[in-house]
Formats: structure tokens, C-alpha cells, sequence
């Protein structure tokens, strides 16, 4: 049977490469007699799991030396409070709100710091960025936050700002969730980087920090210790018993991505799957993506059809084609298809054809 | 070929039936055309997986209705924190020092409340419960914290205190991360337990929480939103993503632990299994367990050669037997045998033949 294709925001699709060689791995993984969620996180096997997960990442990403990469729990939400736990030291930080994961962040850091929004986009309806030259960065922020794609509102920065060009000393930290591994990231503008692994990487439950060295060493002493950077780095993510289940997939994902040829190939894919939705929308005179094209999400689109009451009739149909989790969600209402590295061209084509089947019968 | 025994101290072993079961599942789950990973938590197949998972785990622990069941990230070392960050309100809290895992609650929860050490069996080197008549409560801790099964140490209450009989109206957090699951809890005498699901409810990564309804809504203003027991249970522990594949196999034990008859008769098997492995090393004139018999562990045995200089040679011969991860914790030594849940009889007499052979032979 054919395998549907599953436009989930997140958790989403995964290589089913990757799925079958979990499967064929769960009772005993090379040999070892156990199951890797059976291992002692201590242990060798899954030690050697850990190392080759991290070193494969490092590779891809191109992440250099003088970046810790930490695997961590509780999710992007969780980084929102963990962020200004370890890097406001009870100061300022700004803000660039673009959508709603931005505004979460922004309100979270609240509890610990003096939180400023630099720029919104709330007056566009999450529509368009804000021109960097525009924002009003505090010279005294410790550190600036964006959300470099928004998951829900579909907005997505091209590059990263030059904090220095724009007068600022402050950190970056780029909340990467859901398009981390899709780009490349320029770290040289970067100081830390975190992503909830659910989109690109894996399975919910792991969620993947860069973080300068720098910036370690900093934390606010209500800061609990599994959430204090630098006693997570010196303990290379052990402090506590990792998600060692999720690790070991995102291990799987990240040798998948190196088949396929690395994050530069990937990029030129989710380049040319977008293209192919957006291109279809705008031509199709039925449906309408409203975000600016300077800053459309490659990851996510959410889309409308002309009249909301079809939006049923639009899944169902979806459903039986073996075109799955297209609803959008709550906050913006209509269609969102996410196409994450692990969906395939085919799928962004099977998804215009029904679209454009669709438009021709109700339009 | 036969399944080696694992007596990891967790991760630990599973049942080879749930893992079957999640291998053949992998791809496809109930014909849905999606692996659990990959699906929306918020999506109606996700929810009746937690939905089940939370139903399950009520029925077998016969949790009473004014108990919240939450499903949180972070394991035991984070609810160290997020337990005084929701329950202390700033003031006093009790602890009663049984081993490593108690020890490091205390220590933790210093940074958010005045932390006594209401009682310790330090002197004794971890190895009996102080009674709790002889335990120094502070009339105003807003509750009692105690690791009801010491992992590392083997030491495990046999029965819970009655605060009110002892004069405290103080709460009773308990740590049952390591045997939650193998026998009964007396609720009546519990204000808020935690598990940290990889010893017997499944892979690392999720962690269980009872809440009863009155202790919720009192976090401190640093809480994060993630770990704010009142907002976690307000959502469904859906606030973030939880660690929805981690949530899928719990639920897969919870159901092998129903058709194996519940708790009772599990309760039953692991005082067999564990009788087996005591009675063998009291009466070898070899081993030796350190700890008092009024409170050993069933769950974890830490045990002695006679001379350390045979570990290597014990852990070898038990390795080719197919006997693994039997190795002690380094702060304690020796040797440890973990006999969750999902270990047999047969692989606790596999370990009592291995040792009476490896006595016999260097004795």
C-alpha cells in the first residue's frame, strides 16, 4: 500500500527509511541484545549513540568548535524560560515579534528580565517582517530574540540580521524549531540556536540547543539545574537521563540527511517544493497565501480556500487521496501544509493536484 | 536466538511483547497511515492515545479522582526543582535523606525554599530508613519529600508515613521514579508523586505526576509555564508538545501490566523474584548486601564479591551468559541487579545459577 502524505505541522512525517530501520533495530540493536530504549544512557552502546548523533550533526550544520550542542527536554517552550534563565543575568532583552511563537517567547521571558519588544509585525497580522534597519534594539539587551520561522503563521527569515551592523552587542538566539536542518545557519551572527526536534529531526521529546561558549556560566541561581547550560554541557548532556529513544532517532534522521546529500541539498529541495505550492496558489485564482513573498516560510504554508464553509469538504477529500493533517491551525484558520525535509517532491505535487482538482469542481 | 536478560538500572528493560508491538506499528498505527511520531499531538489519534495511556494508568494504580495525572519532560532531576516551585511558596520544606536521589533533591530545592533535612541515614551509609518517629519535622514545611525507592543505594519504604499521626499537616511529595507501577500506593497518605517513566512505565523521557487538586495554582512567579503543575493540568499536559512517542509506549506497558493481572499480581512476582536473588546472597557465605532487611529494595539489589579485584571476571562470565548491565553504580561499587516490572523469574534465578556458579568456581 501506498504510504500517505502527512502535512502535520509537528510532530510530522519521517523518513520512512529512517521508521523501518527503528523498527528492525527495537528488540536489539546491532547485536547488543537490548532494545535502545533498554540501554543504560551510561553505557557504551548508547554513549557511542549519543557521540556519532552529535558528530553527524556538527557535520551537517557546519557548527563550529566553539559552539556546545546540547540535547535537552521541555520542548521550545520550556527554551522560552530556560533562554533568559541563562542569558539575561536579570537585565534586558529584545524582542522581534513575527508571529505567534515570537510573542510566547517574548511574554515568557517577562518572569526574568526586562523584556522589550524591538519590532512587531502584530499590525500586518503576521504578514510581513520588519526591516532590521527598523528595530528599536535596547544597547543595553543582553541578547535578541527571534523566531526565525514562524510554524503557525508561515513567516520566515531569509538571512540573519547583523546584530553589529545594527549598533547592538547583544546575543543572538534564533529559535530554529521548525526549519532547523533545512538551511544552512550563518553562525558567525549566531549565539545560540534551539529547536524542538518534532519538525525536521525527530520525535517530540528532545529539543536541540547551540549555544556560544561565551555564554555559558551565566545562569540566574532559580535556574534548576538540568536547565543551566553550562552544567548541561560540562556533563555533555548527562546530567540527567537523556530522551535517549528520541536521540537515537534524530541520530537516524541525521544519517538519512547526510545520504541525501547534506543540508545544501536539502535546501535546494525545500526550495523547489515550496516554490511549487506558492507558485500554484498565486496562479490559481481560488486560493491565497497572505505573507509577504520577501519572507514566505519554505516549512509552512498555510493557505485559504475562497470560503471557509468548503474547508470540510477540502479535508475530507484531501483524507481519501492519502493527503493528511492539512488543517491549519486554530489561530489562523484555513489550510497549512508543512513540507519538512522528509517530504518528498511527489508529495508538494500530490497536494497541488487535488488542490487544483478542487478548485475546478467548486470553483 | 533467546532474549538476554537486562538488569539495567534504567533505561531498563522492556517487555519483548511492547516492543513487538511498537515495531509492527512503526509505519502505521491502527491503519491511520502515520507512525506515532509523526502525528499532531493535538490530532484525534494522538489524543486517544494519551487519553487511554492516562485511563490505564488511573485504573491500575487506582489513582482517586482528586488527583491529576500529568505527563511532563525533564525526569526526576527536574522535578526537584519544579516540585518547590510549584508547592513550597517561598517557605519551608522537609526532607528525609535516604540515598543519593533524596540527597539531591534537598540540595536542589534550596534555591527556592528554606530545605531541612528532617531526618538522615547518612551515618549509616545509606543502608536503613530512620524511623519516622525519630524524624525532626518543621511544623511549617509546606510538605515532606521522600525517594520512596533509592536506585543507587537499594533501600525502598516498605509502607508510606502518616504525616498527620507523626503531627505535620504537611504534604507527601514522594520520588517513586524507580518502583511506581511494582506495588500499591496508600493515596490517602500522598499529596504529589513523580516518576521518571525509563525504570518500569517505559522509554526516558517523560515523566509521570499525581497531583492532588489542592496543591495546584500556588507556583512561584520564576515557574516556568511548562512546569507549572496548575497550567499543565489545565491543558492536558498538551501546553507544549509532550513526548508523544514516550507517551505511546507507557501506554503499551500499562496495558501488558493489565493483561499480566495489575499491580497485585505484579507486586507479588517482584517479592518472589526479589526473595530469590536476597535469600541466595544472605545465605552464600560469598556476596553481601549491605542494607537492612526492614528496608531493601525489591527493585534494585546492589550486591559485593568478596574481593572487588573479581568484578571484571563476575561481569564477563555473566555478560556471556547473556546476563548484562550488572555493573554497580560508582559511587556505590559492586555489582547491581535491577528487577523491574518487565524482568521474568526466570531471569532472576538465571542470575542466582550464574552466581552460585561463580561462587562456586572462585569461592
Amino acid at each position: 500500500m501506498k504510504r500517505p502524505y502527512n502535512f502535520s505541522a509537528g510532530p510530522a512525517t519521517l523518513p520512512p527509511e529512517v521508521l523501518e530501520q527503528a523498527a528492525a533495530e527495537m528488540l536489539d540493536w546491532h547485536g547488543s541484545g537490548m532494545g535502545v530504549m533498554e540501554m543504560s544512557h551510561r553505557g557504551r552502546e548508547f554513549t557511542s549513540i549519543r557521540d556519532q548523533a552529535e558528530a553527524d550533526l556538527r557535520e551537517l550544520m557546519a557548527v563550529p568548535a566553539h559552539f556546545k550542542v546540547l540535547f535537552m527536554q521541555g520542548g521550545g517552550l520550556a527554551q522560552n524560560a530556560i533562554v533568559p534563565m541563562n542569558l539575561s543575568r536579570g537585565g534586558a532583552a529584545d524582542f522581534v515579534v513575527t508571529g505567534s511563537w515570537s510573542q510566547k517567547s517574548h511574554k515568557e521571558a517577562k518572569r526574568y528580565c526586562t523584556a522589550h519588544v524591538a519590532a512587531s509585525n502584530d499590525a500586518d497580522r503576521h504578514t510581513r517582517i520588519p526591516a532590521p534597519e527598523s528595530w528599536k534594539l535596547d544597547a543595553k539587551a543582553a541578547y535578541v530574540h527571534l523566531c526565525t520561522n514562524e510554524t503557525i503563521h508561515g513567516v520566515e527569515f531569509q538571512s540573519l540580521p547583523d546584530l553589529k551592523a545594527l549598533g547592538s552587542d547583544a546575543a543572538l538566539v534564533i529559535d530554529c524549531s521548525s526549519h532547523i536542518a533545512t538551511r544552512p545557519i550563518d553562525w558567525s551572527r549566531v549565539g545560540l540556536a534551539f529547536a524542538g526536534a518534532q519538525k525536521n529531526i525527530g520525535p517530540s521529546g528532545v529539543t536541540i540547543v547551540f549555544v556560544r561558549e561565551d555564554l555559558l556560566g551565566h545562569a540566574l541561581p532559580v535556574c534548576p539545574s538540568v536547565f543551566d547550560y553550562k552544567v548541561v554541557a560540562d556533563n555533555d548532556s548527562m546530567l540527567n537521563t537523556p530522551p535517549t529513544y528520541a536521540i537515537y532517532i534524530a541520530g537516524l534522521v541525521f544519517q538519512w540527511l547526510k545520504r541525501q546529500g547534506g543540508i545544501a541539498a536539502m535546501e535546494q529541495r525545500n526550495v523547489t517544493k515550496a516554490q511549487l505550492v506558492y507558485d500554484y496558489v498565486d496562479t490559481s485564482g481560488y486560493y491565497r497565501n497572505e505573507v509577504d513573498k520577501s519572507c514566505r516560510s519554505r516549512m509552512n504554508i498555510p493557505f485559504f480556500l475562497p470560503d471557509d464553509k468548503l474547508n470540510d469538504a477540502f479535508l475530507a477529500g484531501a483524507k481519501e487521496r492519502g493527503l493528511l493533517q492539512l488543517k491549519g491551525h486554530k489561530s489562523v484558520g484555513g489550510m497549512r501544509a508543512s513540507l519538512y525535509n522528509a517530504m518528498p517532491l511527489a508529495g508538494a505535487q500530490a497536494l497541488v493536484d487535488y488542490m487544483r482538482e478542487f478548485a475546478a469542481r467548486h470553483g
